[in-house]
């Protein structure tokens, strides 16, 4: 490379600051050219950088036909939507962290970009310091894929795992977490699982070669998992996690969704604790493969941003068409999403009941009315106020029988309540 | 893609067959021109192939001139270096999985391929399935490594977790594993810690851009691991796995070795168990990631072998030249390598000698006299022959002073015996 490729960086909040501070200490073959941040303060963070270079206007940098590589690291839709459309037309590649960005509009960018000849690379939105879509593209590009399960949100696996080792309930943690910085100061979109399911939905995307449309993806959060659960897991064999699952059905048909599940001790997954995340892929020819590490944090991130950056200077160095593996396939048809009430399961359901005798018999002959086998039924003693607590674990079932089966039950007169309904991964 | 990029297949053994089997089921965009293998007997089984493509003479490929990629799954040094030089020399881009080669022979085909144009690509040569070699080049190029960790030899592993959850000897496991299949007839090779060598080697030339002489890497096998070992590294709270060890130190020498490891239950790795591979690499922005699946076997090696292919045909539909990333650096240097003796590590020390007062204090006094501090000293009970079984850890200390040290305590007249040094990983 005789000329350094030029890039500019629009947004250096954390993951920005991040990227920025990496690449002043380091010689990766690129140079910042300019840097757009509506907040001036950022500014004066780095001195040794000339101020000229800084902008408020990030349209200095869209029109900037020096510019070779746009990286937006300003997140959410608007207004990064709108910059990453002008880039793209300006002929500028893109790198990107956002997931939300990539989930929301990926087809309307990758189609825009592809009519551009330029290639929008997106690692780091995807476990942030984790490489999993370079490796899907790539030395997994001969596999066919049956299924990925993710724990793709750092912040929920955070709380499960105090939630497991402390037994606290749920919203002790999460302030804890919030205190600590490991959850936002509004945390929906993290707890309620919508954070995974943009991940989710890459993924899916990216693996199965079709758009996957996010409001398609089943979500549910964390918020409802007490530490009953997780005790009674673990004593199971069962850890709780929250859970992106993608799984490859008859037709073509995606399964596709984001919810907590319980995870055998024996799947390498369920060792994944803390702020980590994993990726576990399972495919023909190459069977299961799993990713672990950082899936957020200021520099983990950085970390996927510049190996994008990287990947695009080095062959825009030597040629003008980028990277033919991580272009976007135009014949990419929208993906066929499984409705959560028609996927196959195994479930854990928590129920309180009056004490009385023939209970345990009686929910099972309920399961058994809508086709479901039990595998296990616990009930140990009774609860201080006399009622008693019973866990049952289902074979492979459908959710729709699950549902009908768990409305019976809680319309039993003997039925206190049906304290939760929680799917199951061997 | 209008025309199909031709390959060219240099044996049908396990890991060709794989090859050859999963791209008989699948379009991968590329097509099988010819296949060479010395038995012929080999070509009966595919019976849906022209016989036409098959050969017993390897020149029939070197010399065609349609095929674009030359997939070497041959093994071991002759003929295959032979074949892939030649190959290179008519312009035809290398896949290969042959650790050996790569091992002993990079350099030299390395600059062959760049003098001609054309890559050598060789994700199979590491950990079989597991994604490595692309990542270290692509999504982590942004990264300092400062240490790279891996259990690269699915035999070895196999015979650890047995010996560990069944208290066997090694000689018993190994039997049971030839028997299986887990372990070759001979294997030196892999239980002496050859094999782990020739992908660590691998590993360290590729993430700190250096040549690593293969003779300089310091390799010792699970030979002399005994389940009385790992029977206290358990109880100690570790398990016994034979790793591969790259560490950046001073003044740009590399720390580059392969040998057993009590390896804490608290580091990831530790977790991978049977002839599972992982790889966990620390550098900086990205802090810690880890990779792991099946490090080796007929299809999870063909996914890395397909994922290369594909990579060159699709990068070489499009352009002369291909995957700059992959290209090999001509201002590369040879490493220098940290003698054994000069590594810093912790260690577990095993001592059998007379049941005397004073004996724990003596070791102990040893060990300070040559700059050694102990973490933890363990006597439980006595031998059947009534002598004592003492356990020290150490903390950092230098492999120099530790040797010393081992050998005062051999031949003090109470010692029986200084049965192990095993070093240790927290």
């Amino acid at each position: 490379m005789d000329k350094k490729i030029q890039i500019g960086l629009l947004g250096i909040g954390t993951v920005g600051s991040g990227v920025l501070e990496t690449l002043i200490n380091k010689d990766c073959g690129v140079e910042i050219k300019k840097i757009a941040d509506k907040d001036t303060e950022k500014i004066k963070r780095y001195p040794e950088l000339s101020p000229d270079i800084f902008t408020t206007d990030a349209k200095e940098l869209i029109n900037d036909p020096e510019i070779n590589i746009m990286v937006e690291l300003i997140g959410g839709i608007n207004p990064a939507l709108g910059f990453i459309k002008a880039a793209i037309k300006n002929k500028k590649h893109i790198v990107t962290a956002n997931k939300e960005l990539i989930a929301k509009h990926g087809k309307e960018l990758f189609t825009l970009a592809e009519e551009n000849n330029v290639v929008i690379l997106y690692e780091a939105a995807v476990c942030g310091g984790i490489p999993i879509i370079m490796p899907l593209r790539q030395s997994l590009a001969g596999n066919k894929i049956s299924q990925i399960a993710g724990i793709l949100n750092g912040t929920t696996n955070y709380i499960l795992t105090k939630m497991e080792h402390e037994g606290s309930e749920f919203e002790d943690v999460l302030k804890e977490a919030q205190a600590l910085g490991y959850a936002e100061a509004d945390p929906t979109g993290d707890v309620k699982g919508h954070d995974a399911a943009y991940k989710t939905a890459i993924l899916a995307s990216l693996a199965f070669n079709k758009t996957v449309d996010i409001n398609s993806v089943y979500v549910e959060g964390i918020d409802g998992i007490s530490p009953i659960d997780i005790g009674y897991a673990n004593e199971l064999g069962y850890k709780v996690k929250l859970i992106g699952l993608i799984r490859n059905g008859d037709k073509d048909i995606l399964d596709v969704r984001v919810h907590p599940m319980l995870v055998s001790k024996d799947h390498p997954i369920s060792a994944i604790d803390d702020v980590l995340n994993a990726v576990e892929i399972e495919a023909e020819p190459v069977s299961r493969v799993m990713f672990s590490g950082p899936g957020a944090g200021k520099f983990p991130t950085a970390s996927s941003v510049l190996g994008d950056i990287m990947a695009i200077a080095r062959e825009i160095s030597f040629t003008d068409y980028p990277l033919p593996m991580m272009r976007y396939d135009k014949q990419r048809k929208d993906a066929d999403i499984k409705h959560i009430k028609d996927t196959i399961n195994k479930y854990y359901i928590r129920v309180t009941t009056n004490n009385m005798p023939g209970v345990i018999g009686d929910l099972g002959i309920i399961c058994g009315k809508n086709g479901i086998n039990l595998c296990s039924i616990v009930q140990k003693g009774l609860l201080s106020d006399g009622n008693a607590r019973i866990i049952l674990l289902t074979e492979f079932a459908k959710e729709e029988n699950i549902l009908k089966a768990v409305d019976e039950i809680a319309q039993r007169q003997t039925t206190r309540e049906v304290n939760n309904l929680i799917r199951v991964m061997d």
